[in-house]
């Protein structure tokens, strides 16, 4: 990016609706130069009390699920039917890719990547699970500074990034494919925990009986667990992209729980939970970065984890010495 | 504690197998003194050559579940049957504790507590979630310097102490009871998820039936997760203090487990895994305690923690902020 604004400039052309504005600042808050970060908080003071009138979503599911064509099909139901401005951000730390690229290029989802309501950011190339969850909770902001109604935050649903972006959305959707047996296709154990609904895709042709079996065992295997902090019990449906037939009503969970969290007052509850949470997260990524960064530690830090390692010295009095060098 | 003695005298003590001395460095594990906690960490690494020869268990399970008189009934017959030397110790932050004592007092299990080859040791009171675990995993290793083969940790199982504990054992056992319907008996979700055995507590006289039949389902809800990491599944039993059916079993499956890890390597790494985990933990920690501790930070969290709450301030920008300071 050879060119900055000024703080101002990006609020204003954010708070405008200018996608190539936004884009910018979401480049910007992607950007590890220290003088870029310190320019992005100063863009997010401005526009934070525009912030935080969305209904933000987290979808995840491996790769072969059929994302991209579920998240298009749901994308287009909402700026088609429902009139809704709709921005999809991705997570996918490369350093930790395991197969299966994600928002790689918008032709992906061609159809609602050319609506004018509609915003696709891939996820930025190289950087870090925490890099990357810091920049896409910035982006998000930004989208919604931007007017963005909902804003879906999809994952490649193969590891640790479910929970950060867990810990970012109002509510968690996971797809899983039918007939795939015991193995539940590779999903982390604690994913399948979080989700606050499971839709089971690709529920079309011969595969259609298939997907109602695995609805219904999803569904026992859910009413197993006790209900939530929220109060809600998980919802599993079917659904196709290619037909339609179940996609709606995917919404219309999500609608249901927003309703019913809201008059709780969960809903708020949990977004400044949310808030806190990541202020202390925050805090606790500068003073590692901090300290792992001291040469003293960089020097100690390789012979003292093989230490520990190998049980010659005890992690706490190992980590006291490194902490009082 | 009145009295402190040598390091050499504390690890002298509880190489010797000499319980007394054992509690004593217990207490001191326990404290929150800076110079208990120096002296701590020379013991510990006078006996850490003598440590880690046990097998560790967690075990878990809500109020009412029958986790004393399961543990007896294990226990008795480990040091019975067995002839082995087990240490119980308990993990209960009173700061969040949600009903059900444990290990309050030794009455409980009165009969194991009382058997030359038993140490049981009481949560300590009144300590945080991090103090406790810490203090926790270094009576682990003194207990295990003193000899004993297998180390219960047993926490309530309604909160975060479980996590801390499954980071901190070779194996995982929850406790359920039959009949209780959907509701899992208020056991977290992802405390279920850790388990790699569930045994279902008082199946005999008339709860036999129901205790089969929670077991098949438990079961099933299980094969329905992928396997983890170790290439372990996951095991259902059935058991009763009461009559001693199914005891041994779980402990067949304890060491069933142990023979496969072992045997595949990943018992010990593991292990190793869990070393510098508990190592990069402790720094954290330390990290945070001194952050938090600041005169200028502790002026200013209140102050940016409502800013965060109420939206108006970005997390990572407030985060920022109070680094430089």
């Amino acid at each position: 990016m050879a060119k900055r604004f000024t703080a101002d400039q990006y609020a204003d052309g954010i708070l405008a609706g200018n996608r190539i504005v936004l884009s910018q600042a979401i480049t910007l808050a992607e950007s590890t130069l220290l003088s870029d970060q310190t320019l992005t908080q100063h863009v997010l003071d401005r526009v934070l009390p525009h912030a935080g009138h969305s209904v933000r979503v987290g979808i995840t599911g491996v790769p072969g699920v059929g994302k991209s064509t579920f998240i298009e099909a749901l994308g287009l139901f909402l700026v088609n039917e429902q009139q809704k401005r709709l921005a999809v951000l991705a997570v996918d730390p490369s350093s930790q890719r395991s197969g299966g690229s994600i928002l790689g290029d918008k032709t992906r989802m061609s159809q609602l990547a050319a609506h004018p309501q509609a915003y696709i950011r891939p996820s930025p190339a190289g950087r870090s699970l925490g890099g990357v969850t810091r920049s896409t909770r910035e982006a998000m902001l930004l989208c919604e500074a931007a007017g963005y109604d909902i804003i879906f935050i999809e994952t490649v649903g193969v590891g640790q990034s479910e929970t950060a972006v867990h810990g970012m959305v109002d509510f968690f959707l996971l797809l899983m494919l039918a007939g795939a047996g015991d193995e539940l296709q590779g999903i982390k154990k604690g994913i399948m925990e979080m989700a606050d609904a499971i839709t089971i895709t690709k529920a079309d042709g011969g595969n259609e009986l298939a997907a109602r079996r695995a609805r219904r065992e999803y569904q026992n295997a859910l009413h197993l667990f006790p209900t939530t902090e929220s109060g809600w019990q998980p919802v599993v449906t079917t659904s196709s992209a290619v037909s339609g037939a179940g996609v709606p009503e995917v919404w219309g969970v999500v609608q249901q729980y927003v309703q019913q969290t809201q008059a709780s007052g969960y809903f708020q509850q949990r977004r400044q939970a949310q808030n806190l949470h990541w202020l202390h997260e925050a805090i606790r990524h500068g003073l590692e970065e901090q300290f792992y960064a001291r040469p003293e530690v960089q020097a100690q830090i390789a012979i003292v984890r093989q230490q520990v390692l190998q049980g010659q010295k005890s992690a706490f009095g190992a980590a006291g010495e490194l902490l009082s060098m």
